[in-house]
């Protein structure tokens, strides 16, 4: 069953999501303050309407507390998008996802009651970062404090031509290897008697510090 | 051992991802055209020079082509954007990553020699979008084609108080359970007596079909 | 004993509320992002310094929490309103008082912890449109809920060369005649035999219903 | 009866002046040079016009002499200010009040004829100032050259248990008691028995300066 | 023997008006708030300084009072113009001639004092339109409310070939011919038997109402 | 008979220009690219229309050759001057007068063919430059080369209460009195008896120099 | 029989290739993106249409694939000229010619697929500067790397009165002479016995090296 | 033996023609109001100075006369562009070549003296389209009036495998074949038994008619 949400500020965040939502099956409200924006949503969005978000009574008129989630992804203008929050809270509204520039608006949004605060630009680029410093990492979970699950290419020939058994990963590196991916199959819970080659992308749960230096080994760092 | 980066352009997508690359241990030069803003980065980066990015001449005398990856983070300038890469790719630049602002500028990146493109705010909302439409789903890795791991918590009172044997997942669902994050504890590879509590957080493993469909039905959409 | 402040912004209320203090022997730190402007106050203020209040760094260097004020003055920048109160009552200023453009700034500004909010050209504003709207209702003070002073001249012709006694006021208005401020002399607590001039003004205590009722009375209205 | 008004300009002073008026019971003709503005106060004011003030046909044809107050509350835009004015007197306003910016922006004003100038910021300054310095002065009224009303908060121990008699505030320090808010009720022209307590908020009537010295010894400076 | 003035404001008007003064020998202090403009002076006028006219505190260290002349020949800043006027008087200068920019601006300015307003484009487009209209009328002075001298060129055949006796221009036209402008001589007081040819200037003094008729009469309109 | 005139371009001078011929009685075209500017003299113009003066089609339409005279009154944009006086020559216009803004503007108007050159603001700063260094010179018009009449205010105490005889100003200073305004009457052709008073004024024929000496004799210089 | 352009952009360069094609008798689609231009082409191009060629969508309903040429003649906004060249490659334009700005931009429109790019001022200048470093070789072409023909314009008076059998031209030169250009005659392939006179024009073929030589030596360097 | 060269105005035009000028070894001064363009020219130029064109003093400091040619490539400021020029040749500069935006700005250059007038994008814009109207006509040059020289491609079957004298050009088409650029080869004054070959380049002379008539033949159009 399709949630409800608004999206208020159609930037490049704003429209991504909107589109993501949408292309999900979600019913979705589309705001902003530019009636060529809203125009080119029109056919896009399940409704869209042209808003000041600074504005109460405008606020108040579409009944914004209805829906389920409203984002606030108005994009430069920092205090806009504190306006726009602090009235969608005032408002009612049960969940509000607000956008922030950076370290301190995103303070200011926690303050007067955004439910949850987003800061793409940082949070991609940390992510770009870690694939950078760690390219054999290709996917990273933290599951609790202390556990996590990776999933790491094999780039290194010291491990090339060992079972898993010959390298005894679990009482060695403490991990286990849920999953491999060779050159043409997937293999799910392998048997210890696998033997690896180059290429190899291995998926291991384990604590968080294992996890991480079979990633340092295997990379050769 | 560090890796050798350069980040042109210190906006917030690049000005984060230099944090989060410094912060790691690698070794970084940082780039911008504006004076100020060099200065605020002077004992934050390796080192740190006022350049245009626009102008070979400026390029050529840093030498970047002697760096493992160089980081085209330039912010709404799409002109400046392309022809810093062009100019990066023609100077023998190893691997240039570009940040895109829309569908059409990544086309461009890509055609004029981009190694790789990005686009923060289109990823990141994809990201939130469907962490908004599967707010069980807390963590979802697509392993191949087929396989994932889902990280998923139970929030339906029909999966409450059975055993993992009661549910008989693997035979009904097709999926291995890897973990499980209860109250207090994390159990790597549970028995199949657990009994699970609301609240509770699965981490199983199976094709993307199972692992969405599962999450649904605990979502109880 | 002076007592030490600071005034963040030295725009038209900033200066005027720097130059009250500092007439009235306080110590004033005056602090504002333009260096002609600071150049203007060196001498008038106790210390004056540029600085932008909008960075958490500056604000550190300067020691604001030893003071027992700060005042954020700042002018119609909502966004450098917010985020300088927000930092300094992080930085932990026992009382700072936030000038607020409107109502809604204003409810930021007490959300994210202002001590006191300000609206100078609205209560200004109010304070004219009553003097206008009740001309002979020269001062008035709100003492309680119930209790108020006025000061009101006589301008009705009904009331002149009449004693206090003549027209009961205490009985009949329900009023005390505190002080009578004549043409040539000024009377405090009169004798009920005291005549009234026109031009005469009566500052008398009692209900703020009874206060009112008499104004409009000598007003004619 | 109403008294009617015209209020040129709706900035920040002029339509919360026009609020207050109105809410008051007052008949206000908006007057602003801006379409929206002047939209938006349609269904505020009594009547709302869109007009140039610095253009003499425009005014002409509003008929403004025959309003009893017109105030100037133009905001930032000295020329602006002044030629409305010069204009408004010369079509025979009886009485215009003028907004100014700065002291010499006021000293214009009154050399080509405006009845009153007010300067909301600089004397809003001068109250917070007040306020500042002398915290338990709650409120100051100067009734002539010579004497005041001043309503003062006990925060100091030594005035503390004693009576009216005790202190001997009359002959001590000059000054009548006219009444005084305890921590539940209120009491006009209260005993000289009366034993104040911490709290308790005292109105007195006396020259100016004995006020201020009584203040300044309740406040302990 | 020299006369000493200050010109403030060195746009086209107050630079020509420099530039005029200087020809003539009189002892100039230029004034102008933009220092490359008072570079290019600095050979010119006798001195130049940067100052701002709207700054009290700069007029008063240039002791304008001293000088016999002070001319305020700012440009299009009507606000400029009237602030730097109402503190020269206020300083005491004898002599404050103000540019105007319109009807308006000049009514102000006369009002806070300025000892004469000039308003260079209008009184030049008048003297451009007489001119047009009356092309034979070369020079035309007022002497009094009824009397005028005018300078009239002879364009008109009617008049040809004819003494001043034939045309009787005393009795029949009430002017005295002072001096006639011939192809190659000039003779003041010319004699009665001086016969006029095409191309003469007939200097001539009567009423203005005579001399406007000859005008007309000679023009042919 | 009226004459037929445009006036391009309705700022401060042409629009004076346009009042004062429209007062005269003269036919006149307004033209400007503004349609505010046209609205409002579509009244008081025989004729308003919006035209850009620098479009050749546009100019065409309007049938300006028709006319006697076209005024380029072109405010501060030299580039739309010039080409609007080519294009005004190229199209047969007889008398094309053009405003200039400075010295090197008026050299290519003229070399572009302009009938007349007119520079307002420098040429109002000739006269009163003239006026203030001769106060007592109140008119004064150059006939010729050699010849020129004044019109002097007798402020010396040393002229007063002698004859024209006396004085004997024909030999003494070569110079013609040809009027004299007394304080309540107006002689023209004075007799060689009449006697002088303070505040007398002569008006003289006579050469340049002679005119000018006797006016600085006169002045006391 | 004519061919069908589309000229994108409608400055200088565009609207003067537009101009010069509808001469030439060919179709061509104007396209720009301001209105009042597209209105001034409406009549002078076969068809004319508003559009945006940064926006698929508007270039995609244009259906240019099906002209034979397409000018992207966008003035400074490089990004605008990139988005466009590659859009219409991407939409399948045979034949697309791009103006650049600079070398740089010239490489990326390269790099993304424009069929052909021009550097208007660019290469007008290199012409300008051959015409003027040799003032008497009127026309210069290269027919391959080593042949072209000149025509040069015989100023010195060595060769003058000489046959060019007496020059020996091509033994000496090693150039033939096609054609001579005389005061009043023109001469293809002229006879041996031709004596050159001073100003005489001779079109010569030859290699470059021979062609370049023989103009130095004409012009004396 | 080197020229020498002013050009004013570093933009795209008078950069590339001080490249082509200074690569040709000619002497350059290079001339622009902006220090910064000059720093970058410093090392280029033969001299470069920075100087505002409009200045008549600046321009005199320079010497200009004393130089061989002096171009005005001032970019889109007409006014800048007019006043250079007037000035140039009022100080006696023999060759001064401006550059023009459009139709109107060349007229008036050639009014006020220019001695050449350019337009690049104009020109330029010609030679294209020349160029796609003609494809195979790879160059052309008019000699006379009536005679020209034609390169021209041969890309039509029907000429091919014919000799020159099969063909009959000169007596068919009125054209002498001066030289065939041959797929590997380059003939100059071919046999009339050369056999032509696709692809084969024939440079003719002739008349004007002719070369065009034979072109178009040739292109089958």
């Amino acid at each position: 069953m399709a949630q409800t949400f608004a999206v208020i500020g159609l930037g490049r965040f704003g429209s991504s999501l909107l589109e993501s939502l949408i292309n999900d099956g979600q019913e979705v409200l589309a705001i902003d303050n530019n009636q060529e924006t809203i125009q080119e949503y029109m056919d896009i969005a399940t409704h869209a309407v042209i808003a000041d978000a600074q504005d109460e009574d405008s606020l108040k008129e579409l009944d914004l507390p209805s829906l389920e989630h409203v984002i606030v992804a108005i994009g430069h203008n920092q205090q806009a998008s504190i306006l726009a929050t602090i009235l969608l809270k005032d408002l009612g509204c049960k969940h509000v996802i607000a956008k922030a520039e950076n370290n301190l608006h995103a303070r200011v949004l926690s303050k007067i009651g955004a439910d949850e605060v987003v800061r793409p630009e940082h949070e991609m680029a940390q992510q770009v970062a870690n694939r950078l410093v760690s390219p054999n990492l290709l996917n990273y979970i933290t599951l609790s404090d202390e556990y996590s699950i990776g999933e790491i290419k094999i780039s290194n020939f010291e491990f090339v031509n060992k079972t898993i058994a010959d390298l005894d990963i679990r009482s060695e590196y403490g991990l286990n290897v849920i999953a491999i991916k060779a050159h043409e199959s997937f293999i799910v819970a392998p048997e210890a008697s696998y033997e690896i080659h180059i290429g190899d992308v291995l998926t291991v749960i384990g604590t968080c510090d294992n996890v991480q230096k079979f990633d340092r080994l295997v990379t050769g760092n």
